[in-house]
């Protein structure tokens, strides 16, 4: 079976064979511009992968690899109008380079074009494999929408926060997976073992984001540390924080969240103090834990080569112990 | 065969019978909110009519009658955030009730929900149902944003205009008929030719609105006329006007279109007064029955019972023939 570095490749090469230009060229440019920006292509790989580990071929999953990496970048163009995100990977945001009109309207063509792709399989599975397309796009503007809503919510829980990134992160994650895996003839069992296994490693790899964003090796990590407190993120660190503090910390907590005249170093500081004080960095390298050993235990009730299971245990592992 | 009544009640019943509740209320409400609108529900009408033209029964075709009813319910919602436009129906708009970011996402919700009907067709058909379906929705967001486009620009044609209207409302009339003469069992010969007839059909719909809103009979029409006119918008009216008057009269109309200074009532006055002698109502209805025609000359071309073309034949004429 092909590696996660191989398959990247291969997905590559099989992108840049498709064509997304048309006209009006406002609405194809950004579509271009923002699949250019390249990323991880963890998704997309991820389908390839659950193709090839079912069926011994990874081509098969290439229009639903596709569709899978042209949604995401659909979530990406309209949740950075929503976030107002001016920057992504280094790069103006769609509705920054052009407006908020453009991204709207790009962002539904792409997501249009996604389903294009999505129906490329066999009509013997192309309901299950558009079932699972559709639930997790639903469950995905869930959680787009719960994490607007917390944004100016005190009462969040971390239990609301885990639903949330499971939504939004977590079951797109299952979904490559799945869809691969059925492409290649998994059962709807096996399928659905995959599944619970990429929803989370899915949670296991938003929630080291999280950490990483505090606690990370600027160095390693590659950017400044700290973002999610300046902007008053309410991500795992801090829920976790106010669930296990005394009155007096969480007051102050809340205090630094909910004003925004600190200094941003002096801020960043204190909160990391806090959190050091309160053991949230080893809380959540608990957590994570948590979920990487629950999607180990969903790949341990699949049948198949241990070799194989193998580079599914390395990108797990990838996407969870890495530094940056 | 029912007739356009008939069919509207019928739909109703069976769009009231769907559950679009769920959680974050901020998702789901805003689209049943929208939904509540009521409004002509023109397109999946004709969906259940096609499919009743062919198989003899309406009720196959519901799931895709709904689907055609989402998605343009979903492409309201996203217009309005990009046209600006406060009210609809004489509600206010998603957008305006909440915000932009709840009508970007309920948008959204909106139109995977529309693929999530879509789809529930029988194997053999729904790689052609879905492969009209997808490409309707990218040609509507095309057209969407050639019409933003022409806000801005001086040099729009009539042939422009057009191609804008046929992409923004015309594809959709056709996808709705031709979805569901796929669905009653007619053969893709028979089924495009429903489209083109849907298609010319949309485009008069389209000038007749245009039509309207200028030299409609307020006492019937039910609101102002001139409201193209004071937003300057570039209809069919105006770009003929601009392609057949001279060069003084052009530069007048061009004055009156470029400025928001005028006294709208004036302004209103001077514009039809120009329409007026150039004969630009004769020309757009001259323009409608072109339309008309070609619509009714594809309708002919399908080996059908002539009470059932009648039926398709009035509502054709309702469309285009109709004062409000």
């Amino acid at each position: 079976m092909n590696n996660y570095n191989q398959l990247i490749k291969y997905f590559e090469q099989e992108l840049d064979k498709q064509n997304f230009s048309g006209q009006p060229a406002e609405l194809y440019e950004p579509i271009t511009y923002t699949l250019g920006f390249g990323g991880k292509r963890i998704r997309p790989v991820l389908t390839l992968m659950a193709c090839e580990l079912f069926s011994g071929v990874a081509a098969t999953a290439i229009p639903q690899a596709i569709a899978i990496e042209l949604f995401h970048n659909f979530t990406l163009i309209h949740d950075d109008i929503m976030d107002n995100a001016p920057i992504r990977r280094g790069k103006k945001t769609v509705y920054k380079k052009w407006n908020s009109n453009i991204a709207i309207l790009s962002g539904d063509t792409l997501f249009a074009l996604a389903y294009q792709y999505a129906q490329q399989a066999d009509k013997e599975i192309v309901h299950n494999i558009l079932g699972v397309f559709n639930q997790t796009a639903i469950e995905v503007c869930e959680g787009q929408q719960f994490d607007l809503n917390y944004e100016t919510n005190n009462l969040v829980s971390v239990d609301d926060y885990i639903n949330m990134i499971r939504l939004k992160t977590g079951v797109l994650f299952g979904a490559s997976l799945k869809i691969g895996a059925l492409i290649g003839g998994a059962s709807v069992a096996e399928a659905n073992n995959l599944y619970h296994f990429g929803v989370n490693i899915g949670l296991g790899f938003q929630l080291k984001d999280d950490l990483l964003d505090t606690f990370g090796d600027e160095k390693i990590f590659g950017k400044k540390t700290g973002g999610d407190i300046i902007t008053n993120k309410k991500t795992f660190l801090y829920l976790k924080a106010i669930e296990c503090s005394n009155q007096e910390t969480r007051a102050e907590l809340m205090a630094l969240y909910n004003a925004n005249d600190y200094d941003p170093k002096e801020k960043i500081k204190r909160v990391k103090d806090i959190f050091g004080q309160l053991n949230i960095d080893f809380l959540t390298s608990e957590e994570i834990e948590k979920y990487y050993i629950k999607g180990m235990d969903y790949l341990n009730l699949i049948d198949i080569d241990e070799d194989n299971k193998e580079i599914l245990k390395d990108i797990a592992s990838k996407m969870i112990l890495r530094d940056k």
